[in-house]
């Protein structure tokens, strides 16, 4: 899989060059020569001998850039400017504003937004703390947490190198889920200081989204903030990737006419999302799970079993199974990869039982080029952008925090998971469904509506209060002043 | 000082009536009549017999309210529907926003505002920790962090109850300096733990604002994260009071012909604000201040001096005076208050010196109500917006801050809140100045940009880089292909 000119390595080149109709076909056909693909041409000054231009290209990465670049230093006339990388620009001042919803255009604003008419909402709300969701943005507002230890594949790189991708989450946050997301960037290490920043930083927020946070540090911290906190934690990494597999699931059994309570599934990988995955495949029904890592398969009898591989050799492996990937994959109706490159062959595959499934999902590259698993199995899923049946988290956490916020949840449970993997499974409607269409595109209209009912019926009924609780903001605040 | 009716109080009150033409001034009349002010009425729904009507009202509090409401409920054919608090709907829902600044249209946005392009970006961040002031919201965004402890005049009232004064706080920044700010409010007590929490958030912001800290706490806090943080923390509280205490003294003084190296100044108050105001004037140049607190005069042989009361005993007071307010207020030039409502008579201003200066700032109540200062003092400042001369922090921190971010500043110095004094004194042209017009409005659209410019100015001359440090954002980002 050598990757394809594409758009997030798009850049920017400024060149001079003489005035004559053959200089800009020159340029183009030497970008396209060497593998660039130019998106646009845009002339930002000419004369009568001379002419200047910036043109795009989607290039396969840095080096194909360079390469790119350099191959026109040859043409002749043709002087080389300034190089600009796309996604920089898009990224320069950050991604995020910060806006005031209430006008300030005179005293009198000023006198109801802040002082002194600002005295009697913050007296209002000593009084009655629930009025806080009505009041201030508490109630459409989430922290997007992380501590920069596990950012995207990249490793501990530290809180300010995670910016960019907290911010990138919340900007998604509000596109799809129209939810106030903020990033918090902790410059921070223990799970002790870690679940005690977060505490501290709560009363602000209806809910909290744990991001990129190591393992098994990730566990602890949540597991902690779920307890000691009464608004909901969701780590995404874990719950959304969970959500999203059970979605695809499900409708690849449906593609290939199995039950998820018969089927036997092979998940490779132990780490945050293969543990949330196994935990919500259990909860979803799944009966015949084997868990593999780097040292072959789970069971009771292996050595050194730690962290949470104990609790997964025990609800696990019903037919005590021993042994490679290779040993566990034979017969098996299902391939779950949230693990490692490349480990997985077509062979492998080969040994599966008729009509298999396969979700290879390591990033950046997948257990097994889906197209080598597409010769052996029916259907084929990856956390690409560039194959069919992308698993995106994209597809879930929007909705299950639009959910979450519109009950006012206080917590976040299997079952709320559950839901929101059967209603985004559900926003494929039959006549859509084949093997290259288990999940629906992330822009597809009706995925956060769908996801975000289904949680907010659940917590509703959680609460035992479905018509008390109310998600709207009531017409005018009466409350102040009673009759 | 009977309160006015305001906005800031405001009511809406919904009626059914008859539909005859006296039955409309009927119940305006009654409003009337009971000392409310009618603002606005609405007609929402009509018939032939019967018509309904919303009615905006300003009052001048909750009782008022109350007196105005009962009133029609003696007419005739009224009835009296919902009653609702105009601040109360301003607040509904909050007043902030967290918006997207790059548009998520399809999947090559995705791609470079989220993975796999951001991956890039992080790198970089990771490998040039100061590219994220250009990459990441950092560049603009500051923390306005408070405990709840000290709101407004209201006392400890926690973090959830400050929410709607450091969201309108953080709706001033942007209003008044672009500023991007996010309310922080903490649920955390002891020094350690505050400071704690605001180094462990820090990295997403470039500046810290600290707001509503109880004194002493405010001092260590401010001093242990100046130290140990390397962006600028200011405390609005004290350093946004003491700039515009200073600008409004500069032209007092103008405005009475005399010099503050030579004039005597009391200053009530040694709380966070009295002990900002004094360190300010001194830098400015004040030669004979004399501090009161509830005790008295301070002077270094009074018992039980605690906290910065050495301090300030050591500093001020140089003609070695004792006894009460009156006794060091004979003779004075200035009285400076932040202490408490009511506590300087008429008699007492009549003992000042020729052309004295009086500003009484104590929240809601003034030191003396202004009216009976100006009988004997030339020049009269309070903290209300209902007289003239305001003494209003919206004046200073805005541009304070403006100019720290422009700068890229680590740090903040007397120097710095000195030169935004200066600037924001001079907002005032010679030719504007007068005993009621000593500070320009709020809504003064130089303000923010004079206090800025001098702040950047003087930041940048203590980095010693006055050409390298570069506030705006360059054009393209050409870092990460170097030709």
């Amino acid at each position: 899989m050598t990757p394809a000119p594409s758009v997030s390595y798009s850049i920017t080149i400024r060149l001079e060059f003489a005035a004559r109709s053959a200089a800009v076909s020159d340029i183009t056909s030497r970008i396209e020569q060497h593998g660039g693909s130019v998106t646009a041409l845009d002339v930002s000054a000419s004369g009568n001998e001379r002419m200047r231009a910036d043109i795009t290209v989607m290039t396969a990465g840095h080096d194909h850039a360079m390469e790119v670049v350099d191959s026109l230093r040859g043409i002749e006339g043709v002087e080389l400017g300034k190089v600009s990388d796309r996604t920089f620009l898009a990224h320069l001042g950050g991604k995020l504003s910060i806006e005031s919803k209430v006008p300030i255009r005179h005293r009198d604003d000023l006198s109801m937004v802040y002082t002194p008419g600002v005295a009697r909402v913050v007296k209002a709300i000593a009084e009655h703390p629930e009025d806080a969701r009505r009041l201030t943005i508490k109630r459409n507002t989430v922290a997007v947490v992380t501590d920069g230890s596990a950012i995207l594949g990249l490793g501990d790189l530290g809180p300010l190198a995670a910016m960019p991708v907290m911010e990138g989450k919340a900007a998604l946050f509000k596109r799809f889920g129209d939810i106030d997301a903020f990033p918090i960037c902790l410059d921070a290490h223990s799970v002790e200081d870690i679940v005690a920043h977060v505490k501290a930083i709560a009363p602000v927020f209806a809910g909290i989204n744990l991001e990129d946070i190591s393992a098994p540090r990730c566990f602890e911290i949540e597991d902690r903030l779920r307890k000691e906190l009464d608004i909901p934690v969701f780590h995404d990494d874990q719950h959304g990737t969970a959500i999203v597999v059970v979605a695809a699931l499900r409708n690849a059994l449906r593609v290939v006419e199995k039950e998820i309570g018969s089927v036997r599934i092979v998940l490779s990988g132990a780490g945050a999302a293969g543990t949330a995955i196994l935990r919500l495949l259990r909860a979803a029904g799944a009966r015949d799970v084997v868990v593999t890592d780097l040292h072959g398969i789970v069971h009771e009898e292996r050595e050194q079993l730690e962290g949470r591989l104990p609790w997964i050799a025990e609800v696990t492996n019903p037919r005590g199974l021993k042994g490679t990937l290779a040993d566990a994959i034979a017969g098996a109706d299902v391939f779950i990869g949230v693990s490692a490159g490349n480990i997985l062959t077509a062979e492998d595959v080969s040994t599966m039982a008729p009509r298999s499934i396969v979700f290879a999902m390591a990033n950046p590259t997948p257990e097994i080029d889906p197209a080598e698993a597409a010769k052996h199995a029916e259907v084929v899923a990856t956390g690409r952008s560039d194959f069919a049946n992308q698993i995106n988290n994209v597809l879930a956490f929007p909705g299950v925090f639009r959910g979450l916020l519109d009950a006012q949840a206080t917590d976040v449970n299997d079952r709320m998971l559950l839901a929101a993997a059967s209603a985004l499974a559900d926003v494929v409607a039959p006549d859509e469904l084949n093997p290259t269409y288990i999940v629906p595109s992330v822009f597809h209209k009706g995925v956060t509506k769908a996801v975000a009912t289904a949680v907010k019926r659940v917590a509703r009924e959680d609460a035992g209060t479905v018509d008390a609780v109310t998600g709207a903001i009531p017409a005018v605040y009466a409350d102040e002043i009673r009759l």
